[in-house]
């Protein structure tokens, strides 16, 4: 088995692919993938494979793989499950180096569709072609531009280039988090849908990702190891081979957690589920994030795309800001509930507060900036807690609603973000006001949580205190 | 004291109304206010309180409240906390109902403050005038139209007419909270900000919205409680003297849970933070539900805004309906992890459902509809589990990206809801494809929820398992 990267490479940044089962016909799988990878993968040479089309959107087809003059990277199948195995025969035959069979009916159905995935299994073994899938969604690259999903493009929303990959045993799960991150300006390196794994399975994807330059934090939604000592051990020699500076966390998002739920994770991708505190546990060890949720794994991905993590925590010291005392209150909560300290604000930083605030107001942390507080208040106690040594990172909760408060709030976050490395996270909670504000900071390199509790878990991950 | 319903009625539905600090200037808080109050309760008489001006809006401009002819049902100040003494007492003397004091500069301040709000205390005390506030935003009522809120109308999305009441201590969580309920077509009923509460306070309000005819649920925002015997009684008393059919759900989100965080509390609106632990037993206690984070208080606001819940729950039985498989699995745990049972369904369901799913699908619950699941599939399967006897509630789980999903989708969804009171609630997770989706179920009465976590929860609610 070739677990060479450049056999895997061909899976994100191929020279030539071809697809089987291409179809002009935009409302068939085969006819979304090609458009697809036809707007998106302009470097590599195209094939549509099709016996019953001469040409697809101006392309000559070809009758099946065989027929293709050259021996293509990636080979993309999208016929139905019976017909699978002949053309993934063709490729081994031509010496592909990757296959992403997209088709469903195998491990996943009954019986017929069992033996036919222990087909492929066997057609790939001791070859130089590696598979991924099927019954997945395959990959999507913006940095090489390949795009496998069979989304139309009328209903999805691509993901800027970024530095996040993300793996996922399902493609609505792993389709549904790329879909998420784009919308809330998180950019993607690489993704992958990998299915009932018949051959490429989640650790050696894990370990491609983990040694990519061009991945920073790896995101994965998975319902059953295949092989759960090589997902820890892949996830551990990353942690330990590499110096803080340049290690990558890893948050892992895993249903099935019941008796009862893991039956369906069984027939949804054909993998059984383990104990899920044995899991959890193991993935703490080998220095991985548990999320517990979907928005947990998101929102720690939202983060990491904004901010390099810190991999150790020397009592994390806070300093939360607000216009609005309550999420002040609720932050302060949050932050000590979760085991880090409120910062004590050095006398400096007291003095520089104190000259934007009404004679009345009392400087603490949680620091409120009372009602009425104009951007030039956030904009002075964000400077003096940003240069202030006891301070860790910043948690500046927004009130957009506060009559003193105009648009230009976002700016003042952006601009104080620029300036400073620390950790700066914002909170608000509304409806269309506040969310504009909120797709700005976005954009700006600021994550932004609806809740004191994600807030301050996005802290916690960044102060690195998950270690 | 008076609390007699009719006094507090004058604070949602006066038939007159003056506004002392009322001015032209729309970046002035009693601008705002004037304004406001203006274009949302045109039943009642408005009179404007400013020695300065003549006229506003075209409106007669009183000196003082002294020189109004009538008593008003209503007076809201909004001068600074030195003149609010002054204002007080007149409307003490001329037998005001209600008076509003938005003005902060009291407890939450300096001794001088503390000084200035035992006057105001003492001014109302044994008269006729009850007082909300000083330090809060007041009242809103989507019934009479009355809106004493300071924030501009190009900040503030108004709800829809509804049945959800709104109680809070900080007047920038709860309009933040009026502002998410909107955005998510929760029509609210009525709005209280009551800051330092010197004299009306969150019992008697709870006590009063749990009595009125307008409001079925109440959500509340409390940092300290000013007589916890009081707001146990009311809501025991609420709990144990009505039929389950009229009974109405209060939800609770208390903040200051750490001593630390507490002295923020402490400062914001003058009060003292008591146990968290026991104060959450106790409202389980009287009858309420605890909510841990903001989210949580509007996610079960937002499902009493679509369904009446259930009061007493026996095993519930669930059904979790999905296209995308790795959604039901999470679904299912979080299911089974709340104490939930996922429902067997009868033979008639199941062959009801087989008739819309290709013939390889298993017939399971959670339901995995497979990732080319078409609306048809969709309203088949609902409806097979709607008229399912051994159902109590249904939560679908859209993954919208799927191929042979269309928007239509929402509609499937929404004429399901009208057919039956049974439960339903959808989950999605995306981008803004998924959220155009999203939108028009809330639009259509059905709850949407980002996570399997945060559904199951609303779920667990609308079956009655939280008591």
């Amino acid at each position: 088995m070739f677990s060479h990267s450049s056999h895997i490479s061909a899976f994100f940044a191929p020279r030539s692919i071809a697809v089987v089962g291409a179809s002009p016909d935009e409302a068939k799988i085969g006819g979304i993938i090609f458009k697809n990878i036809m707007f998106g993968a302009a470097r590599g040479n195209i094939y549509p494979v099709n016996p019953n089309e001469c040409a697809i959107r101006g392309i000559k087809c070809f009758g099946s793989v065989s027929e293709i003059p050259v021996s293509c990277d990636l080979v993309i199948i999208a016929v139905r499950a019976s017909c699978v195995l002949s053309a993934l025969k063709e490729c081994v035959l031509k010496k592909t180096k990757a296959v992403i069979v997209i088709s469903a009916g195998f491990k996943e159905t009954g019986i017929e569709g069992k033996i036919r995935e222990i087909e492929l299994k066997e057609a790939v073994k001791g070859s130089q072609t590696r598979l991924l899938g099927p019954n997945c969604m395959g990959t999507y690259d913006t940095h090489s531009g390949l795009n496998t999903l069979f989304i139309p493009e009328s209903k999805f929303t691509a993901p800027k280039k970024g530095r996040l990959s993300v793996i996922s045993q399902s493609g609505a799960v792993g389709t549904a988090i790329l879909e998420y991150l784009a919308s809330h300006s998180a950019g993607i390196s690489k993704f992958v849908s990998y299915g009932n794994r018949a051959d490429l399975d989640e650790s050696e994807i894990l370990k491609y990702l983990l040694a990519d330059r061009n991945t920073d934090a790896v995101l994965c939604y998975i319902e059953g190891l295949k092989d759960g000592r090589a997902f820890y051990n892949a996830i551990k020699a990353a942690m330990q081979s590499r110096s803080a500076s340049v290690k990558k966390p890893v948050i892992v998002l895993k249903a099935g957690k019941y008796a009862g739920s893991s039956k369906a994770a069984l027939s949804h991708t054909g993998s059984m589920t383990g104990d899920y505190a044995v899991f959890a546990a193991a993935m703490r060890q080998a220095g991985a994030i548990p999320a517990k949720t979907i928005e947990d794994l998101a929102d720690l991905g939202k983060a990491a795309a904004c901010f390099k993590p810190r991999f150790r925590a020397e009592k994390p010291k806070i300093a939360v800001i607000s216009n609005g005392g309550g999420f002040g209150v609720m932050c302060a909560d949050m932050c000590l509930g979760n085991g880090m300290e409120l910062a004590q604000f050095s006398k400096y930083t007291v003095e520089g507060i104190k000259k934007a605030m009404p004679d009345f107001a009392e400087i603490n942390n949680p620091l409120d900036l009372i009602g009425d507080a104009t951007k030039e208040r956030f904009e002075a106690a964000i400077r003096a807690v940003q240069n202030d040594e006891n301070v860790d990172a910043i948690a500046v909760y927004l009130w957009p609603l506060g009559i003193s408060l105009g648009n230009g709030i976002a700016d003042v976050l952006i601009n104080a973000r620029k300036r400073a490395s620390k950790p700066l996270v914002a909170g608000m909670f509304g409806g269309a006001h506040t969310y504009s504000i909120a797709e700005k900071l976005e954009r700006g390199k600021i994550p932004v949580y609806a809740t004191p509790r994600r807030a301050m878990k996005a802290i916690k991950f960044l102060v690195g205190l998950w270690q």
